[in-house]
């Protein structure tokens, strides 16, 4: 199967530690890279992850709170020194042109490669990227500040087609791709062979899901459905539920709620509170309603 | 004698490592803390230092280059969730108002504290602070951009009286300091007993020199005479002479040509290009001029 992969850069709430960053991940499908959110230290930590700076197509913000962006600048600013030359798309909410634009202004004067920053409406979900293999949808939160999480969905492929068929029947190669789109073929003698009988299925389609910083939100469900994996914020435990509730962050029950609703393959937990010694209290209450629940931890890579 | 402390948090040249911060670092002054430049991931390391966040009294940035200020909207953020109450200043260069005062007001909007910042002239020397024991004063130097260094001066103290010679001429109390600033003393015969009799000499007046970035600049060197300790930058080797004059930088041996002509006690290099894959060969060429020399480390404390 084509790559699809996720490499955690940093997983901590808003107190960054030597231990743990604030929110950064990669996700690499196919040897595109995308990031998602960027705190201070990021582009350090993308160096130690050892995924290639160059193949970075995009990043996307899900709020401009400093423990999601304080790492922006400087990595667009290394960027510059390194001599990339390819255009480079930001996606966030609104003041993201304010706030970011004067600093690119500034500390990027001599940048060879153009910054073009995308001001997106967090209240409805829409497609924000696409290329041939792969689409990007926003996915409204409930937070302090405009914020939305992003989708990453495999389009669907072809079916697979059987060679020992194309041979047997003498398959022209015109044909080949009729045939993979679901076509039946119909042999000289007029003979119809079902297109099952010439083809596997495709492989399935992957998705992925980051969802920080957020409430608990349950119309999220409705737009998860059958999500291959899902990062779910989990701040606090379910004894902090007012606390997380007050801040607009979510439990780790709450989190498990969503997973389990949503119909995910799995559920991995970050955005931890430095208020817990092990996140092993968040874990066991997570996987108390849904037990393919993981810690997120940073430099970890999950693949789907 | 008094703590003076140089904690170095981060000294490599534009590109951070995850070996290597950009530049940082911390004067401990009797437990009084002031930071010098602040790089992305200072905060990060300050944590790693041990030094006391809430012993910092005010920070200086040498110019408004990403390598010297991409950690500072983090760390006064971290402040902030940290619940500080002290008041801190900031010293900078033209253009510190435009460009920090946006970032602070949108991402600091709840700061517990007040953030103070100052513009400073760059060109002439001028003494920006000042407490009972000390006086920062501006060192102006030559970068592409408006750039200056710093110098930590302790104000002189008072000579010693000596308890011996208190108690057998009889010196009352109200004459100590008198007597501390250099009074002689005439006993009820009206003998004079010479000063340098009943005392002994103040401790040394120390002073930290903090010079980064600049390409070579002899007229430093009047400003820095008998400097006690001089970080000063060597970005690159002698052999890369001309780099360095484009760049405006400097190279080990000038960085030691400056220490020597300023009668310096000790030269610290730093702002290491990282096209170096040992720094040795900057220490070997600036100790062929000014044998006490070290090289820069992040985490090395050096002691006055």
């Amino acid at each position: 199967m084509e790559k699809f992969e996720i490499t955690i850069l940093g997983c901590g709430a808003a107190l960054p530690t030597p231990r743990r960053l604030s929110s950064a991940q990669v996700v690499n499908i196919r040897q595109k890279l995308f990031m998602l959110d960027c705190a201070e230290g990021t582009q350090m930590a993308l160096r130690r992850s050892r995924l290639s700076f160059s193949h970075l197509q995009a990043i996307f913000l899900t709020h401009l709170h400093g423990d999601h962006t304080f790492g922006l600048i400087g990595l667009l600013s290394t960027f510059a020194l390194l001599g990339r030359i390819q255009d480079l798309h930001i996606y966030g909410p609104q003041d993201l042109l304010r706030i970011f634009q004067p600093q690119i202004d500034y500390f990027c004067v001599d940048s060879p490669y153009k910054i073009i920053l995308h001001e997106i409406d967090t209240h409805t979900p829409q497609t924000i990227y696409e290329d041939r293999s792969l689409t990007v949808t926003t996915l409204p939160l409930s937070h302090r500040v405009p914020c939305c999480g992003y989708l990453f969905q495999e389009k669907p492929t072809l079916r697979h087609i059987r060679r020992d068929c194309i041979e047997f029947y003498h398959i022209p190669i015109a044909q080949i791709n009729n045939i993979k789109a679901g076509m039946d073929w119909k042999t000289d003698d007029g003979t119809i062979i079902p297109n099952d009988h010439l083809t596997t299925p495709p492989a399935p389609i992957r998705s992925y899901a980051y969802c920080t910083d957020t409430s608990y939100r349950p119309q999220l469900t409705s737009l998860l459905q059958g999500v291959t994996c899902l990062y779910h914020e989990a701040t606090f435990a379910h004894e902090h539920l007012l606390l997380a509730q007050k801040t607009h962050h979510s439990t780790a029950t709450q989190a498990a709620q969503i997973a389990k609703d949503s119909g995910a393959g799995k559920l991995i937990l970050g955005h931890f509170s430095s208020r817990y010694k092990s996140e092993d209290i968040l874990l066991h209450e997570a996987q108390a309603l849904f037990p393919n629940t993981i810690l997120a931890e940073d430099g970890l890579t999950i693949t789907l």
